[in-house]
This record gives structure tokens, C-alpha cells and sequence, in this order.
């Protein structure tokens, strides 16, 4: 039973509740106006502490096409916090307005400080960094939509795996599920960190190699999963300037790649895929999106015990 | 008959008038989906010339609560405004796009100045103040439903008497209602003005007595009205030092009150009150807010004619 | 069949097209019950990367007024292009969430370039000028309400006819029309551009004068469409000063005109319409205003094929 309960962290649910939002989300594009209904008379507000939009976007017409309505703000400052109201009471008083919130805030923990205060569901969209849970779904939809298992599968992660907890999440994640491999790809500067390393590959036996190349490591890839590597992170700003080029994917380098490997990004990119590669069948980041709309509308139906 | 009808000031009604409307919220919030669509098809257009969250999100949740829709903007600088419209041609064309309509302007007068230009109803949200009529119906309505009767309660008010506006507007509407008595708790700088002293208390023959003691003030309440006490009303900052923990509620001082006093507050509060004081019983400040949800589906769906 | 196309520029639509838009909005200020929910279950995004409050309020009015939901943003700041997403990736994702976008932007050619990488229909709600195909279809269904056909008429243009894009397009729009004549109505230093002259006017037999005085000007008008002179177009400042009174109406300039003219304006105004015109039966900008909703309605419904 998902009814009632707050998705802060990645990890929150079982994987036989992962299953239930995912399939239900299967079910919703498969048949969306069975769906367009059933969410009639519910709320969601929408607290946005910082702009976000796309994910904002997501939430607010994952929630109208489930036929419920939308209140919230885009921007801390036209936000109570202007007057110097805490997190807690504004919680407090918009869990009284609304059937269900989504929250993204620049401060980390701040999902789990308003869970405390929420007398109905809490979604974490996004604290403190680039991850949030939602993401994850998404990912992991977009992983058995267009791959077909959770199993089985080579998943090349490109970019800056030191920092990117979308990355983090989506290893943790993965961890779960059987025999998959890993391809760790970045600059040295920014591997995978340790602790990940041994906490959920080497712990659970996952095979995993680590490269600097983007070619060599996208060749035997069922997925690849692009980040952004930005210059702000290394030490010696020439050092990413020799290199960066090496992390941006083009079509050139897509043509060593599996005829069914899918590329997949978290969005928005800049520069590290090149637009040469949107209209090549393995692009897959834009379905990405758009299945990230339906994983939102099942799981505000779930934890709204609307189906 | 409200249909139609325009609230500008907390007194545009008639105790009828009042008591139509409260009398409804209290059926809404009894069997909330038997009025879940009776404004389908209607449009509320929250117009906030100045930030205030709570306010909007509530009149927008009423709104969606009812089956209407929202359109509207939050801020200023996303207004016409800044392009030179006045505020009575912004009025003019909105009322030909919506049904009813929600102000909330920095200067006062505004919500008399937009009635005169509005074929349709206009709400005032609060202009050049924090007062607004919303929040006494709110205030009422919270008075009704957890004190029983506006007769016959001892109303402790404290804080900033002097430029507290909702305390003044409780007061004006609490006037009208028989054997109440009145506590006003302030600083000396802060006390009630005197014509409202003499305006509504003393001519109407109700009691009252003034205290500069928290612990005095409250000892008898029925009701304890919490308003913020602001540094920058004081001449001398160094005696508003001295004596603004005196104003603060806590648990220990809320030990000295009745068991069935109830404690209010508009909110935001900043730290007026201890949040040690939130799990009392008697701490109603939560519910309140939800009320005034409730209130302004009432206020809305009378205005508009759809109840 | 209007079903999926964009509306980019004002001339897109055959005659025929714009008949079937403007009869349908005919329609619904007719009946407006009988289209509140056509669009129920589709899903608008207003994509406002600048702010213009009227038309975002007039689009999302529409949506609602259709039985639709919107989705959206009323300023760039708060969008993705923060993070340095392009238009093209924003549109991607957006046209995969919504059924239909509008959207406003303050470069030139932004619509166009949305139209490539949107899935849904776009409209456009402004692109680098004032004008914007809507405001067209406003005019005319203002004209065709108020004056009952779209030939036969004589239109007087006061004030920028040099940069005043909204002028630019009425005349290229009525001049597909028969037997019109237009009286051009400005300072020399704004006169109509003699491209637009040509081939719009002369290519067309379609007869015009051009005169500086609106008192002369608007004698024989039977529509008089008014834009605002601003200062900022002048070389000389003193010069601007020396004649802008002349360019604005009053009610003693009204009654030269005939009884039966009808004044425009696309909004907002700043005092090129003195507000004692307001309450003359001639006055019909804020019915114009109101039109646009209506046509908004027409419009996104037929896009949709919802009617």
C-alpha cells in the first residue's frame, strides 16, 4: 500500500513498490484517458523554493492529466519566507490547503523536515542537489520501456560521476536488480567515489570497470547514461579545457556504439550532446521526459490512493 | 442575497450576511464533496499586486476546492503595470475574463478603487495593510466552530494593538455580538488607539481592560489573539530589547491559561510564539489557516451565486 | 482544418480559415455553456519568456473557459534557460508534457524556430514586437461584431504607423478585403512605412490618405484604431512634446467623428485615450479585450480539434 506515504529519498520504496508505480505508469501510457479522471477534487501544491522548471512543468501536468487541479509557487521570494515564516509552518499550513506536495528547495534535508510537518504526502522533488527520487523513476521507466528489463543490462554513466547524484541514484538503483554491468566513464578527477564503489557494486558482486575514454567505454553499452562535466569542478581550469571535448557526445562517436544502446540524459543539457545525435533512434532523452511526466502522474495516483 | 456583491471592508456585511457565509463554511467543511463542483466552470482571478503565499494559496485552493479554475499573477513586475496600465484598465479587462476577483495591493484603497471599474465581484485581499476581510471571516469562523457562540467570550488581544490591523478589524467585528469582554495586552507604545476604544468599545458599552502583562492578560481568556510585536515600532530599540520576551508565548506561560482557552494568531508568525506551544491542545493557529480556506469557499461560492 | 497547424504569423490562415476561427468565436460569446468543456482533459502551456500579463491572462482564460488545464511560466528567470537550456530542448520536452503551447518571447523569429521541435500546435503570442497574430484575430473579431462586415469600411490609424507592428498587420489583414479605404493618421516623423504602402495598399487599388491631424482624420472614420506615439521615437525630444496632444483623444475630439464609429485600441493604453472617452457607447476597447478571449477560445479549440 503506497497510500499515504511521503518518497524522500531514492531508496524509500520496496521494489515491489517501485514495480506498482512503474507498471501503473505503464499502464497510463498505454491508455491515459482511462486515467484522466481519477484524481478529480485532489490538489497538489507545488513549492518550488528554487526555479526548476521543467520538473515543476512535470508535476503540475502529471496532475492535471490525472484531472486534479494545481496551486504553489515557482520562486522563494514570493514565498511566506519573504516574511520570515519557517519551513515547518508553511508545511503546516499548505498540508491543510492541499492533498499532496512537492517540494524542491536548495537546502539539503529540507523533504525530510517538512515530512515531519505534513499531514498528507510529501515528494521530495529535489533538495539540496540535482537528485531527487522522481528522476530516479523516471530513469528507471525509461530503462524497462525501452530496454524491457531491469536485468542483464551494460550501463556506461558518462561525465562528472564524482558529484552527479543522479548518477549515484541511478547506480543505487540498478544495484538492486541482477546481473547488470558497469561502465564508470570520466576524468580522473571525477570518479565514482569510493564509498559508492564498495558500498553497492563490490558488496553486491557487480562487475564494473572504470575509463577515461567515452569511445572505449560506449562500445559494448546497452545504455548510456550522459552527464555534464563542468569546469568549475577541476582544479586547474586547463586541465578541463584539454579534455572536455573527450565527454561530449557526437554523432561520430555514436556510430561505435550498439545498434540498440540507448542514450539516455536527465536534461537540461548544454553542450555534452551534440544536436547531431537528437534525431538518431538510440536518443532516447526526450522520451525520457516525457515517460518522467508518467511516472509522475502514477505515483501521485498511488500516494493518493486514487487507483 | 451576497450574489453579486462586492467585500471591500470587513463590515460591508450584515450580522446576516456574516452568518450566511459562516454558516456555510461550516456545512463545506462537514461534506466537502457535496460542493466540490458547484463552481465548475467559473473563474477566480487572483490578482497580487504584493507577495503573500498563504493569502493566494488559499483563495486559490478554495477556488479549485469548489471545481472552479485560477488564473492570475503574484507579483507586480509580471502585471501590466509595468508598462504603464493603471490599475482600472487592468481591472476593466479582467473582469471580462473572469467571474470574480481577488486583490491583494500595497496601497490602500485599491480594492474601492477596483470595485467601481469590475462588472464582476471583487474580494479584497488586503490593501496598504495586513489587514483583510478574508481574515476576519477567518477569524470568526475559527471563534464559531471552537468557541461555540460570539457571545458572551472574554477576548484576550496581544501584542501590537496600535497598528495590529486585524486585531482592530476583530475587534470592530466582535463589537456587533453581545457580552463579549476585552484584554488588551500590549506595550504602552502599542496600545489600542483610543477612537477605537471609544467607537466600538465604549459606546457599544463593552467592557475591556488594558494590562502590559502577558501572564495577567491571559489568565481569563476565552480567546488569546497573538500578533507580532516589531522592533522597528519602538522609539528606543533598546527598550523594545527589554521587553519583547514579555510578548512571547510559551508552554510555561500557557500553563497560566484556561483549559479551554483557544490561542490564534494570523500567522506568519516569526517567534511570537514558542513552537513548544503547537501540540497544546489549545493551540489553534494550524486550524485557523485551514478555516480560512474553508471561509473563502464559502465567500466565494455565495458571491458568485453558485450556492 | 485547422487540426494540428501553428499559428505563427498573422497571415498563416487562408480567408477561410480565419471565417471558420471568427464564426466559431461567434459561437461561443453566443453560448458559452455549450463550449465549457470541449477541451476537458487538454493541456495548455503558456510559455511567456517575457511578461505581458494581458495576454497570458487572456490565453489561460480561454483554456479554462474551455474546460482545459494550463501549465506554464510568466517570465524567463524562472525558466530553464537559466541553467542554459536552448528554446529547442525547452520545446522538445514542453510539447511532450502539453496538447498545445503558446508562446511569448522577446526575439524575433522565436515562434518559427519553435514550431521545428514541437510535436503539438504552436501559437504565437508575441515574438520580438508587439504584434502578434492573436491581436489580429482580435481586431477582427471586433470589426466583424461591431461593424458587421469586413468590407465597405473606412479606418482611420492614429499614432506610430511607422513602428506600431498591431497597425501593420490590421492593414494587411483588411486588405484582403473588399472596397476598404484607410485614413493614415500620424506625425511625419511616423508615417506607414511605403513598402507596407505598397504592396498592400497600391498593389491592391485600395485607397488611402495620409493626413497629420486626428481631428481631420477621424470625420469620416467608421472604425478609428488608436496606438500610442511615444517620445523615445522622436530625434528631437521638443518635437515630440510640440505634438503630442494633438494625438490623443478626448471626448471633444470624439464628437467630430460619426455616431456610429466605433474607437479600437489594442491595450494597454497610457493617455492616448483620455478615460473620459471610456463611457461613450463608441469606446469599444475593453469589448475588443474581451473579444480576445472569445477568439483565443475559438482558436486553441480548432487547433485541437476539439470542435
Amino acid at each position: 500500500m503506497l497510500k499515504g506515504k511521503h518518497l524522500i529519498g531514492p531508496r524509500d520504496f520496496t521494489l515491489e513498490e517501485l514495480d506498482e508505480i512503474l507498471n501503473l505508469a505503464h499502464l497510463i501510457i498505454e491508455n491515459p484517458k482511462e486515467y484522466s479522471k481519477v484524481c478529480e477534487g485532489k490538489l497538489l501544491a507545488a513549492l518550488f523554493y528554487e526555479p526548476s522548471t521543467r520538473t515543476r512543468l512535470s508535476f503540475e501536468a502529471a496532475m492535471h492529466r490525472l484531472g486534479g487541479s494545481v496551486i504553489g509557487f515557482s520562486e522563494a521570494n514570493s514565498s511566506s519566507t519573504a516574511k520570515g515564516e519557517t519551513l515547518e509552518d508553511t508545511i503546516e499550513v499548505v498540508s491543510n490547503y492541499s492533498d499532496i506536495i512537492a517540494i524542491r528547495h536548495p537546502e539539503s534535508g529540507t523533504a525530510e523536515r517538512a515530512k515531519k510537518h505534513s499531514s498528507v504526502p510529501i515528494i521530495n522533488a529535489g533538495d539540496g542537489s540535482n537528485e531527487h527520487p522522481t528522476q530516479t523513476l523516471t530513469d528507471l521507466l525509461t530503462i524497462k520501456l525501452l530496454k524491457g528489463s531491469f536485468n542483464n543490462n551494460v550501463i556506461a554513466l558518462c561525465g562528472d560521476l564524482k558529484f552527479g547524484r543522479t548518477v549515484h541514484s541511478l547506480i543505487k538503483a540498478m544495484s538492486r536488480y541482477e546481473n547488470n554491468k558497469f561502465i564508470l566513464i570520466s576524468p580522473n578527477e571525477l570518479k565514482l567515489p569510493d564509498y559508492i564503489k564498495k558500498e553497492f557494486l563490490i558488496e553486491n558482486n557487480i562487475e564494473f570497470i572504470e575509463t577515461t575514454s567515452l569511445e572505449e567505454g560506449l562500445k559494448h553499452a546497452d545504455i548510456l547514461y550522459m552527464t555534464r562535466v563542468q569546469g568549475e569542478r577541476f582544479e586547474k581550469y586547463e586541465e578541463y579545457l584539454s579534455l572536455r571535448d573527450s565527454y561530449i557526445l557526437n554523432r561520430e562517436k555514436l556510430n561505435l556504439a550498439k545498434e540498440d544502446m540507448i542514450v539516455m540524459h536527465p536534461l537540461p543539457r548544454v553542450n555534452e550532446i551534440q544536436t547531431d545525435v537528437d534525431d538518431d533512434p538510440r536518443a532516447s532523452y526526450f522520451r525520457q521526459a516525457k515517460y518522467g511526466m508518467y511516472v509522475r502522474m502514477a505515483l501521485i495516483a498511488k500516494l493518493l490512493g486514487c487507483v
